[in-house]
């Protein structure tokens, strides 16, 4: 017998990440784009195709394709018919795609953009403060499935980020808070600087910035989620979860802030996390509107948490805060199996405390 | 404005290449399975499930996905049902696959394997002459869509690949012809002395061992195919948009032999090969049944050939020959731009000789 070992030589590219205002009016981008070779194609839904796209293109001299709204666009159907699309305007390997708008978009397009003709040049311009501190880093890419959300995906470092802060002055509270749990979530499992900002002004400046650093400095060192990247799931059990039962009508970060609070409770009574720290997450929360969705029954909660991407053999495994800006590291795993009687407790108070 | 830059650490995992007569009934794959954590779920055509794929489930106490056979099968609706039976079935990200038969099954579980969960460990074990010196090495995963062959798909290394020989011993002469093409191929474009061996015998057990070493030798300097991996596709450009058109009717071997003809012509015409080589190819193509598909075109051909994934800024490229073993190699690019009026007599001699 012959044993041949084969090593590719894979040298994972840099994204760079430039953050700022008027970054999108500038001539910033443009000039960037003038480096590239093929077309350029930019993908948004409808709003932002109005509010920023058509200006872009045209300085761009670039193509738009339009995709619904919504995180139920984020699935197989809007996927075919962008590869289509693709496929009709002749793109090719040279061809650079540009996503422009929330996490839905980035998510989406940059999955097609890791499988069209085995990859195309990506450019991600987040427009919500979600995408800006969370959605857009990290190389994730992902649609949703009847079975939960983000269960089809790759890993695809996009070539750039830019994150124009002048898109931030439209969006309204709903989605400024959207954005506000996944910065909150940050000062849970990481930075307690990020936390105590929070308890003093949820809309200091310096959050964002420092948001965005926090998931930089982890994904750099975990790229593709072996161990400690998957402290940024803490809150995602649950929330993906509350997500897939309601059908995605429950905006992403009402539910990631849902799943922080449950999950820290399930910290607590698994005696991880103090009471005392609870009651700052508890008070934290107050200003998020905490409801379960109204499709909910524990049955298909249950159901739905069997989807979760970090069950291993069967078993459910889930983040644990060990204080606040620090998880349980269970010897580098970064999560803990929890059985369904250990649980029982926790979708007891939740029931209690979250449903309408 | 801040820019900061993310450089993942991500490190490209060795696949380990096993080669040899018995692997599937000895041990010796069963003891590798036994190192696993999760399910092991075996994907295979129905010919293939009843050969090996029974067997080797009981062997490893895994289950069995059955796909439809042929090159029909390797588009969006078997990778549907795929990933739907998998979530079904409940694979979670501790799960390997094993892609069990030809390069169909190979390309397609590939392919699964890499957007199932953003990944999922992979093991092939190709039971073709082309899947084992080709489809199998190298780290690509496709599915075909309408518009061509292979346009959708990643770049995504398996674990392990185990080519047992003996199951080359069931093989079609048609099907061994198939593996043939390819290993010619790599005679032409890189190893000389393949294609002396093949003359005085296509069957000598040294060609399979020389054609799978060229190919990793290949792939290990260019895994992403930017520059020199593209010599791989020597008479892929003709022969993927004859598969095309032809439905996937005629086999991968025969279309590529046929682009191997065509495209030394083309190379000959071009200035950039000799009359006398060419003279050696067309008689060792003599042994193929190379005829142009009944459904063939010059219409729908040159649109089927506009798909091809080499194509920058809308023109065409071919790998082109510069003598038996080296290509072109065009300042590291490996190919170059075609206009449609230098490629015109090629058409007209390919017409002439292949036309049914």
């Amino acid at each position: 017998m012959h044993k041949i070992e084969i090593n590719p030589q894979i040298a994972a590219l840099p994204t760079e990440v430039f953050i700022g205002e008027g970054l999108l009016k500038s001539f910033f981008l443009k000039n960037f784009c003038t480096h590239l070779k093929g077309k350029i194609i930019i993908v948004a839904d409808p709003l932002v195709k109005n509010l920023y796209a058509l200006d872009l293109a045209t300085e761009l001299g670039a193509k738009i394709l339009t995709i619904p709204s919504g995180e139920q666009a984020k699935g197989s159907k809007t996927c075919q018919f962008l590869l289509d699309e693709l496929f009709k305007m002749g793109a090719d390997r040279d061809t650079t795609l540009i996503a422009l708008g929330g996490g839905v978009t980035t998510d989406l397009v940059g999955f097609i953009a890791s499988i069209y003709m085995r990859g195309l040049a990506l450019i991600l311009v987040p427009t919500t403060l979600l995408g800006i501190v969370d959605a857009a880093i990290g190389g994730k890419t992902a649609i949703d499935t009847p079975f939960g959300k983000n269960l089809i995906g790759t890993i695809y470092p996009p070539k750039a980020i830019f994150a124009d802060l002048d898109t931030l002055k439209t969006l309204s509270e709903k989605e400024k808070l959207n954005g506000l749990a996944e910065i909150l979530k940050m000062g849970l499992i990481y930075d307690a600087s990020i936390w105590e900002t929070a308890q003093k002004n949820t809309q200091d400046p310096d959050l964002l910035l420092k948001a965005i650093q926090g998931k930089i400095e982890i994904v750099q060192q975990d790229p593709l989620e072996r161990s400690l990247r998957r402290i940024l799931n803490f809150g995602h059990t649950i929330g993906h979860a509350l997500e897939t039962i309601s059908g995605y009508e429950i905006p992403h970060g009402e539910a990631v802030a849902l799943g922080c609070c449950i999950e820290a409770y399930l910290s607590m009574q698994l005696n991880y996390f103090s009471p005392k720290e609870f009651e700052q997450i508890q008070t934290m929360y107050s200003c998020f509107p905490l409801k379960l969705p109204s499709t909910y029954t524990r049955t298909n909660f249950i159901h739905a948490l069997s989807f979760d991407k970090k069950k291993v053999l069967g078993k459910i495994r889930f983040v644990l805060l060990d204080k606040i800006g620090k998880v349980v590291p269970f010897e580098n795993t970064y999560c803990r199996a929890v059985d369904p009687h250990e649980l029982e407790s926790t979708l007891d108070w939740m029931e209690n405390r979250f449903l309408r």
